[in-house]
């Protein structure tokens, strides 16, 4: 496995795979691996010649009062996942590398990056828009795995590609959960014992949500009533939002007729949380 | 010579040419090639295997109240200098093929694009990143082409290109100009014969500037005045801006230490003329 923090290098190495008929799959990652990166890792492994991990903690995409110092981190256990699971390459660079003197260039997708977690962290969607298109620049993958739990990081995502056509393709993998039910979460790290039992909630609201769903239930807000129920009678927990949305273009949906994606976050003291499930009802 | 409208068409067939070790040279145009354009192709031909030739007039680089619609449109004469030059792919996409139903991505570089043209075009640069960054992932050059007259979005197209990572060196053309002095440009078509003669005094202004320049003159306020005042004794122009600016920064220079851009826009009538030049003081 190669482990590389400079851009030039790794467009060089990248580029020599390429050129090669090599194809390369990227998972971005901003490290403190867990078992859900390591299903990206295989889902890239079984679809490509090359794995490339990035492991970077993406300051533009953290908000001034948001977790950036806190962020936990373990590269020397990362590379020995990476290791273990056939990764080929790690791209490690640093913030200097990735964002030298004098950067001035945005990104962004409008409308989709201005709800749901968007309302709460304005800045977010545009810092993970701009580390990706310069990781795809740097990387060249042909395939891009992500995480579903991030699911409307995905939706725009899918949309940057599209509209900067980016010549590779997105792959979404599902959410890995612990036994209990919560979604795994480098994050999950900053949890107290008490939170961490209190944490199950957001999943377990989620999933009524989701067998109210596949029972019929078809209107928007006593779905998400429901989740700001079983959300509220957990004292521990605080809920930011949980809505109810077309995977479509991320609009509010007050009759489900296609697909939504069903999502919430919450505060566990000063932990965020975030999960979610699509539902698509049956075509009748 | 190939004709190619289709994104993904393009993308496969430089595609290939990558992967076959081949080098391609990416001339970005709104069409309407003179011979400005003309010595972008001879550049790109003598340093790439392969040269592709884009051909799209971007609405998303024009404001409301600008020439979009009027702007000087003849593809059959443009793709017969382009086979007649050695250009190997014309890329020549319709609207709804580079802007599909949906789009919603910014790019931007901030700064740099709010200075001299982006004070009276504030959308224009925005337009110019999105449709470059688009260009650059469709046809995947190892080199792209731009002249000098825009010289300020060459400046703005490399820090994109740095920010975002773009595999790819931007090279830089002189201004290509008629005998008497004005820079070509499509938009020459729009003027009649008197406004024509009258917008040598563009040039001719900008001459007298860098003259004063390498006589020893270092202070921009009296470069600008200078430009002023020759526009000023032309009834029929209307200077827009005369600037003196760093190369470095594009912000403003009162006393020239280091390298700057001498840059003018003025209007005839309804035409809108840019001219510049960049003047590096001897080392002493």
């Amino acid at each position: 496995m190669e482990t590389l923090s400079g851009v030039a290098a790794t467009q060089e190495l990248v580029g020599q795979w390429r050129r090669g008929g090599l194809s390369v799959g990227l998972v971005p990652t901003m490290g403190y691996l867990h078992q859900g990166h390591v299903s990206l890792i295989e889902a890239a492994r079984a679809e490509n010649d090359k794995v490339v991990v990035s492991i970077f903690v993406n300051p533009t995409q953290f908000g001034p009062n948001e977790d950036l110092e806190a962020y936990p981190r373990d590269k020397e256990r990362d590379l020995k996942i990476c290791e273990r699971e056939g990764v080929a390459l790690v791209f490690a660079p640093t913030v200097e590398e990735m964002y030298i003197q004098g950067a001035a260039t945005k990104v962004g997708v409008t409308g989709l990056s201005e709800v749901l977690c968007g309302r709460f962290r304005p800045i977010h969607f545009n810092g993970v828009c701009l580390v990706c298109s310069k990781l795809f620049n740097i990387t060249k993958p042909n395939k891009a795995y992500f995480g579903l739990k991030d699911a409307q990081q995905f939706f725009i995502l899918e949309r940057l590609v599209k509209d900067l056509n980016f010549d590779l393709e997105l792959v979404s993998c599902p959410i890995v959960r612990e036994p209990d039910g919560l979604a795994l979460s480098s994050r999950n790290a900053y949890l107290s014992p008490d939170q961490r039992k209190a944490a199950t909630v957001l999943s377990r609201a989620l999933k009524a949500a989701k067998n109210e769903c596949e029972k019929g239930q078809r209107d928007g807000q006593a779905l998400t009533k429901l989740i700001a129920e079983m959300v509220g009678a957990e004292p521990l927990a605080r809920l930011e939002y949980a809505e109810v949305v077309s995977t479509e273009n991320l609009s509010q949906v007050t009759t489900i007729t296609s697909s939504v994606l069903v999502a919430a976050a919450l505060w566990l003291g000063k932990t965020r949380l975030i999960d979610n499930f699509i539902f698509s009802p049956p075509v009748s």
